[in-house]
């Protein structure tokens, strides 16, 4: 184990359950006996219950690491639990928090749910002003957020927790666990009240902002048990496995993750940074047996120049875009097994469904295949995942009345639009009736994803939603992008598109038409207006958003009726 | 592969599916898109879609074996659905079954969801008297029944339908299904409508009848698919798996395993009888991942002669009473890894809960222990299942009201009686509201088993409910052994209990108190009285009920007010 450190730690006093704890919430009244509802934070009772002394928890890589066992965690997320209620937190109030990967953002999804309010994580990348448009929007009651981002929260008129991430006393976090833990009266778990409603909100997660303004996307206690057993299941997590945290938990609640975890009492490792020293490190010696990641990541990893090839079976769930063959293969040579999913999660506009929505289900007669036509095979998005319902492609509204979705035909080159409905589908636009409506017209959830639909019932996409830019694994938005670029004094009109860049998989590219005045000005100078744009753009937009390129051009394409044709500054990049 | 006839197979041409089938069915109306009742049906549909050409379904140790590859056998299913539809059921109907492990009874589970009607399975070892009581109180609207068993339908006043076992044309059964599939006029999935509230029944299953007459259990559709999701996740299914019928598929159905192995995308071998030849060529030969059994089985499986070291590991899940330590030992040497269950399916009076509910979980720290030590750990009844909410230990209403449950200590000594709640409870008895207010008292469900708890929060039963006799995996109850034999005309007043059998496991030993008039007629003729007592119950119980040992007393022992002491004539036994 890469676990020196555990020798030395002892948790904070608060965070030692008593003897005999009882590991049961106050049951729900009013329900039949064989109604229970379903609630993702059961998983973590269960294995405190069952494994009091294994490792959940570990988080190595920091000054002051931590180990927290399953029976030590519990009693922390039931301490969070306590404290927030006595914070004045009620149910189905939100609770935002700011964190990278560490103990308090892995606490919060359960401890949050333990107090019966709605978890609501917030990029770490966004810029204040889109913090405080999600805190507002969400009107979240109090804000827990990491030291390094407490920036992001200067002058909230709303509680602010920060949490140091030591673990120790005298961390401000900690302060707060031990009033929850004093506030509590020994009371355990039977003091606080089992949700009633599975229906409920779990999380509210914010879109990156395709259409300007973030949407908040609120999924149910139902919907995340069920797509987080589906995910602990089609990855066949087990006590023995350990998890480690490459993908952002903020991500679309970590894909449902932080529960599959638990529901399979796995360990799980927290690394508050994509560092490939420190995940070569785990998967060599701390016995990582999954993550996930998009493909920029695991591309990063396989040409780290720490990669060994590994000598037991490591799962690497990919999203975020499909993996290439050439990828596959590299991770195949270091012993790991990719599991390509898709759950317009990443690849567009930031999870409307709960993580994986389906998966590529490997056929046995692939085998038989070289090792590139298996690849093309194994990059398309696939099946409906375990307990998710139905991924379908129809032919978009442009083409058909939405009223009557129309299924393309299964031949591998009509495109359409997926939709999906069911279980692991978002509930809603949080305070949003109109885009909610749009989302699920006709019954189904519009993806805004373009796929084909092959013979065998796999979807293939084919575009991801036209306007996304997956810049180091953060979608940005290329209308909240225009927006912002729109504002300086000089631009007339503005269009931005993906570019592919080395590092980064993508980057924006921005066309400008310079407005009359500015014309003459910036003549033989484009390359001085760039560096003032991006300068302007620095300041308002996180820095995977920011253009990479500027080209400053007489006009955009445009259609008759005056929309810019975005397809046709894609073909002239493409030739760059 | 121990399938050498599947290369000579061709199913029926109905059984075929058209080319593009949709595995889709008509989506309930009137539900928000992120909410799909749970229906385990589902599971056979995704298996089609992505596996259309895996074996599900082999039968291969009959005659006339058949082979149904996922695509073929949902077809078959989808017949069945239409064919009952044709034959008048309607939602909610009950359809009866009468069969061994075979096709027959497979399909059943999942052609009757589709049809959105009530699966009710009849153990093949009752009497017709009993058959012909379970019919009538359930209202079965159609039966279909397996060759061997048409004597116990013999005179029904509702359709019949008779499978010969073949799955050849000419079949009484096959023509039915193929009558499905031309009265669908190739609707396929889409034809049918998916069942709107996951709270209907999915199965009513009779105890054996603990209190003389049997007592139909209805479970959920929500249940069913709770719980066989759990199943499949705690014994690591998976596309690669085999799971080998050895337990009865009407045995509180499957345990939900028909759903379990259709979730993981795995292979099921049916067997019409527990031969342990065809099960140790199975598991030598087909790959075989997975079984379930009681103790006994297991007993007669790892003595057979053919019992070989596998190489590759299987899982035994093993429930209806706790495995020795001795057994555990002797399934591990022979490469078996037992999982031990418990589910008050047949521990008790017959499934309560679908299936497993509790299971033992192992703990790393036992890997320390003596083999001896370890085994007695794994022979305890454990914790709640992966989907089952809560299993607590009370004080028995005897010792307390039923209103304030109170769990005792968890000091492994106290005994108390065994209460569930949650999803994988059953919803009710069906047609007796007073038999499921008495079970839910207090608002969980009582069991009626007694155990100790653990300091580690496991349980451990240390009497399975008094009175059942578990005699070759089959629940006898006592009360309804009695009362037959009550209706002997020399029989004054009789008790039965249970006595230790070396091939059964235990087998009825009746205790008789002879009316005056008879007792000098059979006196120093006991032994004949005893061959005439048994020959009297031959023809109004089911083998295993039958009493082995008879012996005349002059009188039972008793309590101040009339009730027979059973524990006093279960210390004599045990002397015996």
């Amino acid at each position: 184990m890469a676990f020196p450190g555990i020798i030395s730690f002892s948790p904070t006093p608060e965070s030692v359950p008593p003897p005999n704890a009882l590991y049961r919430l106050k049951p729900p009244e009013g329900l039949p006996v064989h109604i229970h509802p379903l609630n993702p934070l059961d998983f973590v009772l269960r294995a405190a219950q069952i494994y009091p002394d294994k490792i959940a928890l570990a988080h190595p890589d920091v000054e002051r690491p931590v180990y927290y066992t399953y029976a030590v965690w519990a009693q922390r997320i039931q301490n969070l639990a306590y404290a927030l209620i006595q914070a004045g937190i009620r149910p189905g109030d939100r609770v935002a928090v700011i964190a990278p990967n560490c103990p308090l953002i892995a606490d919060i999804h359960h401890g949050v749910l333990a107090a019966r309010a709605i978890v609501t994580p917030i990029n770490i990348r966004l810029t204040k002003p889109e913090v405080d448009y999600i805190l507002n929007h969400s009107v979240s009651k109090i804000i827990l957020v990491d030291h390094e981002y407490t920036h992001l929260v200067k002058g909230s008129k709303v509680p602010v927790i920060v949490s140091q991430d030591t673990g120790r006393a005298g961390d401000p976090y900690e302060e707060f666990l031990s009033s929850g833990r004093r506030f509590s009266q020994e009371k355990g778990w039977h003091g606080l009240e089992a949700e009633a409603n599975e229906d409920v909100g779990a999380c509210l997660c914010y879109t990156s902002g395709t259409t300007g303004r973030p949407k908040g996307v609120i999924t149910t206690l139902r919907s995340s048990y069920l797509a987080a057993i589906a995910n602990a299941f089609e990855t066949r997590m087990n006590p023995e496995s350990t998890y480690l945290w490459i993908l952002p938990m903020f991500h679309a609640a970590g894909w449902t993750y932080p529960w599959a975890i638990t529901f399979a009492f796995a360990c799980q490792i927290t690394l508050r940074t994509v560092s490939y020293p420190h995940i070569w490190n785990h998967l060599l010696n701390s016995n990582v047996s999954h993550y996930c990641g998009a493909p920029t990541v695991q591309i990063g990893l396989v040409n780290a120049p720490e990669a060994k090839t590994l000598d037991r079976p490591v799962f690497a769930i990919i999203a975020g875009s499909a993996p290439t063959a050439h990828l596959i293969g590299e991770l195949e040579k270091r012993g790991i097994q990719s599991v390509h999913v898709y759950g317009l999660t990443i690849y567009t506009r930031t999870f409307k469904t709960l993580g994986p929505f389906t998966r590529n289900y490997f056929q046995p007669s692939w085998r038989l295949l070289s090792h590139n036509e298996r690849s093309k095979l194994c990059a398309r998005q696939g099946h409906s995942f375990a307990t998710a319902q139905q991924a379908r492609v129809v032919y978009t509204a442009e083409e058909d009345s939405v009223n009557a979705l129309r299924d393309v035909p299964k031949d591998g080159k009509t495109i359409g639009e997926v939709i999906t409905r069911g279980n692991i589908v978002m509930k809603e636009y949080f305070r949003d009736p109109d885009a909610t409506r749009k989302a699920f017209q006709g019954h189904h959830f519009h993806s805004g994803d373009l796929a084909v639909w092959y013979p065998d019932g796999s979807i293939g996409i084919v575009d991801r939603s036209k306007d996304i830019i997956i810049s180091g694994g953060e979608n940005a938005s290329s209308v909240a992008i225009e927006q912002e670029l729109a504002e300086h004094e000089d631009v007339l009109e503005v269009s931005v598109v993906a570019r592919p860049h080395p590092k980064w998989g993508e980057r924006p590219m921005a066309f400008v038409v310079l407005r009359e005045e500015a014309i003459r000005r910036w003549a033989m100078k484009h390359n001085k207006f760039a560096e003032d744009l991006k300068r302007h753009a620095k300041g308002r937009l996180p820095g995977f958003a920011c253009p990479e390129w500027v080209e400053v051009v007489p006009e955009l394409p445009k259609t008759s009726t005056g929309k810019i044709l975005k397809t046709q500054l894609r073909q002239y990049v493409a030739k760059l």
